[in-house]
């Protein structure tokens, strides 16, 4: 099979970035595979190597960043783009998919490290640590003693691999924990599944809210200023899914007049934040940049496995697991 | 028997302190307990009170500030004192305890909130969240990509209920745990227990370094400045135990060196720290204070609980599970 690989630019200070993929990484992907057909791989990280590797690649690995914009393009033999990201909102709408190309994201890679964080974040909401920061910067000493997260109540909007990842952490930790999704079905990992009409009834018995789907057209803004102001007081909020599902400007207001009790963001709009930006002074929020889901250590190999795992499954015939929905966006 | 509370005064402000112990929670506590001894409650939160309560009393529940400096004094049939604390070194040195009178702590009683607490601390380090903190009062979004806490190595000192607590949580997430205690002796939370003689090599080889011993002289400063040197460049630093294990200037120095990649100190000295404070302004450094091991909702229940089967073991002939050693300081 003929593979390009187009990653990103290296970084321009000359530091490693571990997220670019190596060939020997893909060959060792092959192997741990058991792949039997032979590949021709390709390497490219700017525009004359896309242009170049795509004339003849019939299986495309980037990040959404490599191939935006770059559609239309020669590429007659291409049947499948797997990108290295879970959330291809940057893409939407897909309208410029080449027929008969199948596009695939990487969800199932940031599990561990996505759970690790909604669990941190948990945790520090329910201790009040962006308090603490925002009392720090004051040098202002002043303790809130709080409880242990036993029989705390977690609302999860988007039950995939990221949310189920959070509400795991949860539940080990003693919480009840509810999802919201799309098309509610029961799920494992939560104790109760909503569907998004019933959105608005929840939030209201809500103590901490993580945000966890994709962007859409349909969540763009779930969490808009009416809906955040259904949370009922000293309720945290986190958001690991992409700053857009929420207003940002009406969760500021909340924090600062103290209806909220805190928020931890990994994902804003815009990103990187610029140094003005309100979210750096808002009081009791925290923000990450954009940290949450991605283990340097891990990535490159998962998502390799998860790549040829689609290919496995493509040539037997079966459904892609990583295979988007054009439709629904994700 | 003839209990007296002696209980810190209600806040100032008014506001509830949810550790002032009542009669009601005595009653429940003794009730749980199966007591069939009768019993006489009176309860002080100032000196008169407390001089009027300990004249008679046989046994005093109350917290280390309230004894302080009270003794000696009138308590002929004064036979136990139970300190709903776990570190007593405020009392020390113990010549003011009267012959015969046996001293209790509360240990037991901070295990779950702790154990969230420092896995909080660890995930936070681990995610450099210390740093982002930092980054955010300057308005800069820099990522530092880290991977989950499997196979990192944490090291703790004290194997006491705290830093058991701390250990069980970081080994449920795979992380290699050694602890560090005055007199070794193999604990199933730990997958290694070294003596206080290897400490110096230990740091040499730890990622994450947990505070979690009682304060006394063989204890105080124990992490140096020298120590301190000797842990590798980018560990962190967590301290549930006392702020004075620890030489804070150094670690403010290691830490604006750039050489730790981060500390949480729950404790410090002096506490509270003034507004103008060293710690709150050094960089990739959180402070909480001194919040890491109470939980509100259940520390006097949990405590009376502690309280009345210390009781009912002396009663039995057996030794009391919180009984102070004067010699060794807990």
């Amino acid at each position: 099979m003929r593979i390009h690989i187009q990653n990103p630019p290296p970084p321009a200070d000359g530091s490693p970035d571990p997220f670019i993929i190596t060939a020997a990484q893909v060959e060792q992907a092959a192997a741990r595979g058991g792949e039997t057909e032979a590949h021709t791989l390709s390497f490219g990280n700017d525009a004359a190597s896309f242009a170049a590797g795509i004339a003849d690649a019939e299986a495309v690995v980037t990040t959404p960043g490599q191939i935006l914009g770059r559609f239309p393009v020669a590429a007659p033999r291409l049947r499948m783009i797997f990108c290295t990201s879970a959330g291809l909102d940057r893409l939407l709408p897909f309208d410029w998919l080449p027929p008969g190309v199948a596009l695939l994201n990487n969800r199932g890679v940031h599990s561990a490290k996505v759970g690790e964080y909604s669990l941190m974040a948990l945790l520090m909401l329910a201790a009040r640590v962006p308090a603490y920061a925002t009392q720090q910067r004051a040098g202002v000493w002043k303790p809130f003693f709080t409880p242990i997260l036993r029989g705390r109540r977690l609302l999860v909007v988007g039950t995939g691999d990221l949310g189920a990842a959070g509400a795991r952490e949860a539940r080990r930790y003693g919480m009840h924990v509810t999802g919201v999704r799309a098309r509610p079905a029961p799920h494992p990992d939560f104790d109760a599944i909503l569907g998004t009409d019933a959105l608005d009834a929840a939030l209201a018995d809500t103590e901490f809210l993580l945000l966890a789907c994709p962007l859409t057209p349909a969540t763009r803004n779930i969490l808009d200023r009416r809906r955040l102001g259904l949370l009922p007081a000293g309720a945290g909020l986190i958001n690991v899914g992409r700053g857009a599902l929420l207003d940002q400007d009406a969760l500021c207001d909340l924090l600062e007049a103290g209806r909220l009790s805190g928020a931890v963001l990994d994902v804003t709009v815009p990103e990187p934040l610029p140094p003005d930006a309100r979210l750096w002074r808002t009081p009791n929020l925290l923000v990450t940049p954009h940290v949450a889901a991605d283990n340097p250590e891990t990535y490159n190999v998962d998502s390799l496995d998860i790549f040829f795992a689609n290919l496995r499954a493509a040539r037997a015939g079966e459904a892609m697991p990583n295979l988007v929905d054009p439709g629904r966006g994700y």
